[in-house]
């Protein structure tokens, strides 16, 4: 029996919770033994209130502490653990491995999915990027993260920073893109509705085909009627920074200028 | 019943073409009675040739002619038509009705959609903007829209122009956004394919709710540690032009600086 312990209480931990439950349910032959909670109550719909601790003191023994705290409190959270040489693995997509606490073995065990509370998700589905400082705690941090999701995959601390970079163009920003075409559509008495299907369609494409093949539009046709008459349209400014910016940047094909 | 002519050859063309044929088999009442294109054989996989005129002379009379072909041919072949007071209808999201040619009754039947080749939609979930001179045209026009879609919606050329410039913004540039993200992978030996689960969710999310409620990421949490680190990775100039303008406009919530 594997034992694991979670060490938080926020998003990413409950999400957390709530796979490594699912895997015991099947058999799988994983235990999530404790959480670790300041507020133990802020638990209390999750799991059962005698396995959650608030004093570090009575954390148990367990095979692998899984970190999952804000990016700030990491490093102070590892040094505060009262036992050495165990696996402990932070759940960042930002932070180095290197900043675990030289006490114990340090790892990182981060989900590739920005998980909003309260929402439901596959956990099977996430992708989850794996690194230890050696092979057997690989084997360990590998084993435990299949239970849980289907594309558990090794990730080095440079690789991981790249993706957390890609991730925040092909998602926070991508976003933020929706959000702009939301105001415009507000503005012009336009259900923001009607580019829904267009925008999963938009997304679906790329699983299939390369996005620089994917690329479509007036930027990418060099249709310079369009792209004035777009400009002549955008009325705010940071709005026409940004189309100007990205248009450039396709007819470039995202390269330096 | 409805008869209607499909006037050009290219890729919303030949998606409409098949939306009439599927619409035709389930008895609908509607009958695409004939297409026109220049290079007949070009469409000789997909309808029977004895359909295919590259005359315009030889163009029955029909309820409603689409002129399916790029926006700035829209203008000629409308003035090539050799009849009057018809109903002739474009499928553009840029140009405005007033754009066809005075010799017809003029209308817009626009599909809100970015077409591949050779991949097969179903029409039927593509929203579908409609637009007429008068209310009799309408009802012509939301009659046969209906019956290949199932969100045909009435929209202005002032509306129509907004979306346009909206789904830019979420699409073309999103897309672009997805191509960087796939660089900045491959320059850094990661799978983009590990980010492909996050990208759909992200399109997703926005059915439910507001993007502005969606939005996560370092830049929504005014988290600098972390903009700053990235930064520094960002090593392509262009890339870190998009990075800052972005991060700022989300810091800002979209609006004018």
């Amino acid at each position: 029996m594997v034992k694991v312990i979670v060490i938080g209480s926020g998003n990413v931990a409950q999400h957390l919770i709530t796979a490594f439950q699912n895997a015991e349910k099947n058999e799988s032959g994983i235990s999530l033994i404790q959480v670790f909670a300041r507020k133990r109550e802020s638990l209390a719909a999750l799991i059962p209130i005698q396995k959650v601790t608030n004093q570090f003191s009575e954390l148990l023994e367990a095979d692998l502490y899984i970190i999952a705290v804000s990016d700030d409190a990491i490093e102070s959270v590892s040094s505060e653990l009262l036992f050495k040489n165990r696996l402990v693995a932070h759940t960042s997509g930002s932070v180095p491995l290197t900043l675990l606490n030289n006490n114990n073995r340090k790892a990182v065990f981060y989900p590739l999915q920005s998980f909003t509370k309260g929402a439901a998700v596959d956990f099977k589905t996430i992708p989850l990027c794996l690194e230890a400082e050696n092979s057997i705690d690989f084997q360990m941090l590998s084993k435990v993260g299949k239970l849980i999701s289907d594309h558990a995959t090794a990730i080095n601390s440079q690789q991981r920073k790249a993706l957390h970079v890609a991730a925040v163009f092909a998602n926070n920003f991508s976003n933020h893109l929706y959000q702009i075409a939301n105001d415009i559509c507000k503005e012009n008495q336009v259900p923001f509705s009607i580019l829904k299907p267009l925008i999963q369609e938009t997304a679906k494409k790329i699983v299939a085909i390369d996005p620089e093949q994917a690329q479509t539009g007036p930027a990418k046709r060099n249709d310079q009627i369009t792209i004035d008459a777009h400009e002549a349209f955008i009325k705010d400014d940071n709005q026409l920074k940004i189309y100007k910016l990205l248009t450039q940047s396709i007819q470039h094909n995202g390269k330096k200028l």
